[in-house]
């Protein structure tokens, strides 16, 4: 089959790889619908997080499973299933205490998993599952293929966003902020407003975010960044902030402007891979404003989302604003780094 | 009167000092019954804060209310008060947001206040309190002898040990690691048995304070620091950390201790003064731990602890293991930062 090795800087390839084959009894086989790219995978890509070997890539995908081990008994062949943007078996105690990124037992897309070896990488044709049971959600029924980006985004982006809502405390009648407007963030402007928010505020400069944050539920934009930002959002809050914070970036800067703009008392959920280095704790404490989140046991919230999804309530799939067959999978990368594209849809 | 001045490092000295007068209508005049020396007095007495100028200290106190302004309406002359560590409108949206210690009008003991110019030091014979309806508790009765030691731990260890608890969401069924065994830890202990903990370790290395903490509610004690601490407390918990972890140090070394012995997804309550410098986010992004909490808002507290303390079904005034008269302050602080006591009460 054909599938994505990130190489080095700026250089990903599709090439042949061997076919996925059943190695446990509790795999299963699955024929990717639609992978994509995700902005974490740029840290590798911009050689910011170097790439000492190549390697298979992409954590999000859809698709059909083709084949099931002899202990699966959630999912059956021909189901359409999401997978979360790792692999977890859901029965142990970090799982049931809705951890499930720590599973004891899971593993990262990509790599060698801790059951039956390889696992492979999304953005390719097949993926070996491990847990097909702990990580597979089907579908009631088979999608309409207008369905399929916004069942994507239950993989990882509007997990995530979720995520960083829930863990940033949004409830009926918060007030919030959220820092980034890739498709995480606008995600997250989706779960704030469906956990009940009364106002939130889209920290973005780029027009065409700017319009899918207030479709999403944004009611202000903010422009400005940095000490003028904190001023506008403070300006906007009472003069204090915030009482909840999404930080979805995960830079030195974006962390900062986060932390600043809750209010005393305040929450900031961050989902935002970390890459700004150690932070200041006396702002935090000087103000008491609380840090919550990390990376997000998206499986966990996808029997949740997955009904708004399928209804059409939410629309996270708007966050794909271009669509490529996966052979032209360097091209995706190039466009999301280029910033030409929110977040980039690939079909095998 | 006589109040306590800082010069520098070990260097606290008993002096005469101009009586506070009435500023403002809302002002009271306070007569200290019992004060005491902080955890967080000793950082300047080390010389770990420097002092460029002799000032007043000292933070805690409860007293007996000697003259009110024209517009306070909560409390009389002749009234037995704790006051918090700081003064507060308690009206102010930071106020009412259950964050006093943000009060937008508020200050601190021993200088200039928003309101009315100097309030007193608490080390001393008289404080000038300013908002004095927003500030300070009144008890039903006046107390007995027996009652003080208590009721003064209302000002700040006990509010402070159960705003770490509160901080790291203990609620019952809890599992708990309390790191740090001053007077704020030892009291953490308390707050989160009342909460409902179903298991309380504490992180102590000194018998008599071991002895506090099972008085208190502990049920484990572990000895053991660093990477031998953490593996014994993941031990103890499923091998996989405590839900709630209460930070009461502020070093380095104590806020890194109590990170990794949060299991993932668990929350640090942290009111340790940071003093060890920026950390690390990714130990906290990988596992999912959040850390909360702050300079905590003790005066919120009061009401809901005081009838306890009057009951004395919570005994925090234990953690007063010396008591010397105010003129022999300078041996309070050197016992305490010798560790030859765990805290001292000062009687004027």
């Amino acid at each position: 089959m054909r599938a994505t090795v990130i190489y080095g800087e700026r250089d990903v390839r599709l090439e042949e790889v061997p076919d996925p084959i059943l190695s446990t009894g509790g795999d299963a086989i699955v024929r990717v619908v639609a992978a994509c790219v995700c902005g974490s995978d740029l840290w590798p890509y911009r050689g910011v997080q170097p790439t000492d070997e190549p390697h298979r890539i992409g954590h999000e995908f859809v698709g059909i499973v083709e084949e099931i081990g002899a202990d699966v008994s959630t999912i059956k062949v021909g189901d359409f299933v999401i997978a979360p943007f790792y692999d977890c078996d859901n029965t142990c105690v970090n799982c049931r205490n809705g951890v499930s990124t720590s599973c004891l037992n899971g593993g990262w897309w990509g790599s060698d998993d801790k059951l039956g070896g390889f696992a492979d990488g999304a953005q390719g044709e097949k993926v070996r599952v491990p847990h097909a049971d702990g990580s597979l959600v089907a579908t009631p029924a088979q999608p309409t293929d207008a369905q399929v980006p916004g069942l994507l985004t239950l993989a990882d982006v509007m997990g995530t966003g979720h995520h960083a809502a829930v863990s940033a405390g949004v409830t009926t009648g918060s007030t919030v902020v959220v820092v980034g407007d890739g498709a995480v963030g606008l995600c997250g402007i989706i779960a704030a407003k469906r956990l009940g928010a009364s106002r939130i505020v889209a920290m973005s400069r780029n027009p065409e975010r700017q319009a899918v944050a207030r479709e999403f539920g944004a009611t202000d934009i903010v422009e400005e960044r940095g000490d003028a930002g904190v001023a506008r959002i403070r300006e906007i809050f009472d003069g204090i902030g915030a009482d909840c914070v999404l930080e979805c970036v995960g830079t030195k800067e974006s962390m900062e402007q986060a932390i600043a703009s809750a209010r005393p008392g305040g929450m900031v959920g961050y989902v935002g891979v970390p890459t700004g280095g150690p932070i200041e704790v006396r702002p935090l404490f000087s103000r008491n404003v609380g840090l919550n989140g990390g990376v997000a046991s998206v499986r966990g919230y996808v029997e949740e989302l997955l009904p708004e999804v399928l209804s059409g309530a939410i629309n996270p799939g708007r966050v794909f604003d271009l669509e490529l067959p996966l052979s032209e999978v360097a091209e995706a990368y190039a466009a999301m780094d280029e910033r030409r594209a929110i977040k980039v849809l690939l079909r095998p």
